[in-house]
């Protein structure tokens, strides 16, 4: 199923796009898509079962903003330098286990929404993610086989990152990745069972119409059932928490000077198979 | 006001501890102790005047659980090495701008409660900290006098932590910060207004009964009022966020070898003055 939630910043109303793309309330069903809805196997069926009964009400998309896909996210646990052509580029050696930093969930905005270039940045930057979404709580996973029972399913997320206050600001990297609206999230949450191989999943971003990333997920250093298992070593994943699991090659810090960072009025685009297209035009905080 | 709730985790109701030391129930004129509060001046008037009738219902503490004085926590920012002296036991420069790293909200847990000692680790650290609770939207604040106008009140917080998994994991610092349990919180919200000079509290923990820290908050490098103006200009801070904002000298890190690291069964007490007193055991996760 591909869930979403639309409507104003705040007011988001749980909707669906059914099998022939046509949007769907879903609202008379849940209340909302949430790590509660994820968790509860019987709210889902009934979920599934209204979308399979092509009875729920259409809604008229003409106007209508996307939101987040998922309200209430608890934390949102990034991975760093997880593809190998993206260690490269920034000249960083590959780790030998996964790099761990936080984005607050009070930085997810819908992924058409307006992203803020902050005061005083000038360097500005795009990296397109997957996103794991969890569905059951997971605490020492044992293996990677079962790391993927707990995820309830994948969305496209923009992990904006100001490389001045993430690298050269004194502090861990946690500071140029929390500005506000630094992470679009969806359109889509689209539910593990429709991604039968996370790992094979093309990831593209454009800005301005330019092609600057154009990668798959196959080329992670840690994929995602390893990402979920490790993780849960160090910390309790509950339904509702977010992974970003880590960029292709193709970021602005990895091009020959002068980099190309964003800046007021340009358009970042980017999709990621099966689970969707993003387009945020930047302004100034 | 000294703010608290109390009850069974995950089902706390909001009190007030009132000038006589009674313990009061405000579940008659709030339904919790949150960001939306804090925010309400209407909302926290009301609370004050009916602590000040004395008509409010007193509620037996004995055998009843404290948990933390604050629900739906947003985020959790965290300054590092922000006392002289802890600065130069850990053997670092002292940093010429705030250090930030994160801590997710589900690692809180009230004052008195068992705290865990992560799986497989060896390193797991004490750190008694002022906590900080946003209560106005902090959003590029320009001077250190507005700051404090955000803050709503102070408590007591422990920032557990895993040295190990903070510094030697190839991880930021969050790796070792976000274990669960790691953040006992409490055992009241103290409003801004009872703490006229947050650089003047003194800061103390034992381990076992034995003096660890003993510390002020006159030795921090960022003053409270600097921590929130600078914090804001990378990330917009939202009523019902907190900031940890760091521990004097007096951690295991700091000790000579063998550094008296955590195990289960260990009892760490910390207190700040005006702010109460936490105890909890350790245990095994």
């Amino acid at each position: 199923m591909k869930l979403l939630r639309v409507g104003a910043a705040g007011a988001e109303r749980p909707a669906l796009l059914d099998a022939d793309g046509v949007l769907r309330d879903l609202s008379g069903i849940v209340p909302d898509i949430d790590g509660a809805l994820l968790s509860d196997e019987a709210a889902l069926g009934r979920v599934r079962e209204a979308a399979e009964s092509g009875e729920l009400p259409v809604l008229d998309p003409a106007g209508l903003r996307t939101g987040p896909p998922l309200a209430r996210i608890g934390k949102i646990v990034c991975i760093g330098l997880n593809y190998h052509d993206h260690a490269r580029e920034t000249g960083a050696e590959p780790p030998s286990e996964p790099v761990i930093f936080f984005k607050a969930a009070d930085t997810v905005v819908g992924p058409h929404d307006t992203v803020l270039v902050p005061r005083g940045s000038t360097k500005t930057d795009w990296e397109v993610e997957l996103a794991v979404v969890i569905g059951r709580t997971a605490r020492y996973v044992e293996s990677r086989e079962a790391a993927l029972e707990h995820v309830a399913g994948y969305a496209v997320s923009h992990d904006v990152s100001e490389r001045e206050f993430q690298l050269e600001r004194g502090g861990t990297w946690d500071k140029g990745k929390n500005c506000e609206t630094f992470n679009p999230l969806g359109p889509w949450l689209v539910t593990a069972d429709e991604i039968p191989d996370p790992q094979k999943l093309g990831l593209r971003l454009w800005v301005n119409g330019e092609s600057k990333q154009d990668g798959t997920t196959g080329e992670q250093i840690f994929g995602v059932s390893e990402v979920v298992r490790y993780v849960s070593q160090f910390m309790t994943l509950y339904p509702g928490d977010v992974i970003n699991t880590g960029t292709p090659a193709g970021v602005a810090l990895g091009e020959p000077e002068p980099k190309p960072f964003l800046r007021a009025g340009d358009v970042v685009e980017l999709e990621i198979d099966g689970l969707g297209r993003q387009r945020q035009e930047f302004k100034d905080a």
